[in-house]
């Protein structure tokens, strides 16, 4: 039985705290081409200019401004050819070109004419014209990527062109176990004989696993455990030692069929149980052996949101985007509700008929958050969306 | 030299035949744990409804709503506790259990009192309340995964919900080919030593490999070719029959160095090379063995909105919403333009100094595309966003 819900925010602290203590040393230093889409666990600072020399942004005549000055077509200015520029002379470059120390400017192959090493010029070009800057991508003691965020494959172009060959990401794996009669293994299920037992897949643990991988760690299916206290024991004792986290999906709604909960009391602690969030009310936290459980509700949306939560957000901030309300959003007052909603010239919440619905979560762009100090949210207010 | 532009809109619709007719052969099916944020190469239609069972959507009692008609704290109506529910009977469920087939409502265990196999009932409940009927998830016939849609932890449950055990997705290689004495290997590069020489690092090849496997395929990274075309026509014929397609980086820009494009057109032909688009003009394809060469730009942007134009978008189309502009955008009619924005209670465009700098997609939320025939847009008129 869940006596009194804690909130959000209290429970948000206390999860979050534990597993920063435990994730602190789990950190393995990988290549670049390791870390694609996993989370960065360090801030990375610009050690150089990006450039880090100046560049030709078109392709044309790398030459010091000053000489152009006044050039037409009806008065071209004539400068010769060469390697080293100095008053009086130009270089041919490429997009990408380092230009010469002394040049300030780029002047586009359209506007000129090359002639026996000598450039007709038409027009005047202005110091920096064209000329991609030293500094202009990433200034040296810039943020590059930021403790917690994707390794997306923009910040990998930014790193390598850096000359920074590894990067530090979290070394973790989750442990999966799902409880219940009611449910059935993938590999054995069959869609009419489900129907006939009213049995349900296990599709939660595939579920969590992929918001697993979809985090960038490792994680491991352990299958069903029966509504059985001792069976369920042993295995969270084989997944701690196999794992850094267990998840378990079933057995924690209020009620008599608390099993999880008991089994982990029995084992060690439990920290958390109960929020008040909606969905995703019996959400709970325990620990045995110094490692974290995570106790998730066996309905799919409840566990999806109480994984994004208290799992996903901490490891990664959702992508978010401020933007006004289409219709006013009724909430209660010290709960915190996740509302899933579409973005379309403003943001619309979706109806939903019942938190099973699982196809609400495909088809959302994103979710809102209501706080649990807001009773609602009026029509027009701005709201951050955390896109999915 | 590229002797005319190619429209945006042509130039797609060549590519996407083009791969067409490529990956329709290339498809494997695999188990759903292993297609998780995959191309799904097929459109999945929902084979039963989901629920399939009407199911307590509340922990409480499965009850005939009709038999509960006038309850009160007053005058409560009192039921026997039944596995078989008839007039007169109720049944114990918690969210999730199948309700007996004749009953049709869930009075929550808050409003009753239950004692000696009897049930106390102090309020009326309707049909259907806190039942989650059948079909309320997914319709049988209802599309559950479209082809080409990104196979979420969310499609996953339904899929496994639904008892289907495999999807078929493309099962693609790409090698990845750079070109320019100006580059250096990431493995060798030393800061120092780049400012000195005024080399860059291959970083491109590190982009476009983590952009392949975030479309879920497999890359090559075949190293730097120098400014070669016999080097280069021999790395095109090895890394061909190794993978499906080769993606130049490099090589492509207009003037004296088009030796990509020449070293194709000794092997197979172009079937186009420049396109009016900006940033990224200089895209080409080739074509050499009925296999496909894309050829990309050197410079980082330029090269990751080709990546994202012709191919990304072949394969999956990113979620859009559709916002006013904050501010008017010009552009030239008979171009398409590319352009990085920030959603922030509107779209805002990103200002940016040089093509070069990739900070730009890393900083963005998204991009927009304006059309070749419109000269720009107003601010206040309503762009759809592309969320990177």
């Amino acid at each position: 039985m869940i006596k009194k819900l804690t909130s959000f925010k209290e429970a948000e602290k206390k999860v979050f705290s534990k597993i920063d203590s435990y994730v602190k040393n789990k950190i393995k230093i990988v290549p670049l081409i390791d870390a694609i889409n996993k989370v960065s666990a360090e801030e990375i600072i610009a050690n150089e200019n990006l450039p880090y020399f100046n560049k030709a942004a078109m392709d044309g005549y790398a030459v010091i401004a000053e000489d152009t000055y006044g050039a037409s077509y009806t008065n071209p200015i004539i400068l010769e050819l060469s390697n080293d520029v100095e008053h009086g002379k130009a270089k041919k470059v490429f997009t990408g070109d380092p230009i010469p120390d002394n040049t300030n400017a780029v002047i586009m192959k359209e506007f000129c004419r090359e002639e026996n090493g000598l450039l007709e010029i038409y027009k005047t070009v202005h110091p920096n014209e064209n000329v991609a800057k030293i500094g202009e991508d990433v200034k040296k003691g810039d943020v590059i990527i930021n403790k917690h965020e994707k390794i997306t494959p923009y910040h990998i172009n930014l790193l390598a062109s850096l000359a920074i060959k590894e990067i530090a990401i979290y070394d973790l794996k989750f442990g999966i176990i799902a409880t219940g009669d009611e449910l059935e293994d993938l590999e054995n299920a069959n869609l009419e004989k489900l129907k006939r037992t009213k049995k349900i897949v296990n599709s939660n643990s595939y579920m969590l696993y992929a918001l697993i991988k979809d985090l960038g760690f490792d994680g491991k299916i352990y299958g069903i455990v029966r509504d059985d206290k001792d069976m369920l024991k042993e295995m969270i004792k084989k997944a701690l030692k196999e794992n850094d986290f267990i998840i378990t999906t079933g057995g924690t709604s209020v009620g008599d069929r608390d099993l999880t909960v008991k089994a982990i009391k029995e084992l060690g602690n439990i920290i958390l149980h109960g929020v008040n969030i909606r969905p995703g009310k019996p959400f709970g936290l325990g620990e045995v052996n110094n490692k974290l459980i995570f106790l998730l509700s066996g309905y799919p949306v409840a566990s999806a949101v109480q994984f994004e939560l208290f799992i996903y957000r901490y490891f990664l901030k959702r992508k978010s985007v401020v933007l006004p309300l289409k219709r006013s959003l009724a909430s209660e007052l010290g709960r915190v509700d996740f509302v899933r909603v579409k973005i379309d010239s403003g943001v619309e919440p979706i109806r939903i008929s019942g938190s099973g619905v699982i196809t609400s979560l495909v088809k959302c762009d994103g979710y809102i958050l209501i706080p649990e100090n807001v009773e609602g949210y009026e029509k027009g207010e701005m709201v951050e969306v955390f896109i999915l």
